[in-house]
């Protein structure tokens, strides 16, 4: 496995160097909205703390990051009126992977409703916007 | 979202009331092999807790199963000899659950090599309990 490369998009966007649509941040993890969702209101969830995957991430990273993923499973959940949530996390590209710093896929579903592909399209920013204001809403409430 | 029923296929196999073929074990969580794999080496793990998925789960379940997960992965990695490692989680029948108690699918990644369906075909038990030492040796090295 390669090592950790901090030029990828996910570190650009945690020092702000890119911009990203942030849902949530703590010390330990930032929720943004995915630019190629697969469904509406995909977000991700990453971690600060520099790992190429799971695979070589620090287990108290790791214990931090997913009660962050449930609550935005939680958020994406009630803003979409979903019927499901689909958690990801892909690890080398065999896999999927394709930005190499750790970071968990959360996809409000709906019954009957198939995904878009996995780095698809990029979604307009004025809908990546919009569905932003639905989570943020969720979240508060 | 329905409530908790202790009397799916995970509580049961918790419980001992019906086999499984056991990879690990602590006070938090089991890992077990998918008796449905979508690959070869396609691991469970299954908190002791009852909850019915990740949305209603108690956080400190949660961060204890992620580093199980990542001790899993990193086993059938090597155990497969695989490129990389699927690690999905199902909430909701909408999403994929078919068993309703929360759970965490750990499955290796060759390149080129496409996932069966999710819930497919059952394994032969013979090549799963193959599967299951060469996991084991992983975990013991």
């Amino acid at each position: 496995m390669a090592d950790y490369d901090d030029s990828n998009i996910f570190a650009k966007i945690l020092r702000g160097e890119i911009p990203s649509i942030r849902l949530y941040e703590d010390d330990d993890a930032i929720a943004v909205m995915d630019v190629m969702p697969q469904a509406p209101g995909h977000v991700l969830v990453i971690p600060r703390a520099p790992s190429r995957n799971l695979l070589d991430a620090d287990p108290a990273v790791l214990s931090k990051a997913l009660p962050i993923v449930q609550k935005m499973a939680r958020a994406v959940k009630a803003a979409f009126d979903a019927d499901g949530v689909y958690i990801a996390q892909f690890n080398e590209p065999a896999a999927g992977q394709t930005v190499f710093h750790l970071h968990f896929h959360v996809v409000p579903r709906h019954e009957g409703v198939e995904l878009k592909r996995h780095s698809g399209q990029m979604e307009d920013m004025d809908v990546l916007k919009a569905n932003a204001e639905k989570i943020l809403a969720a979240l508060k409430s």
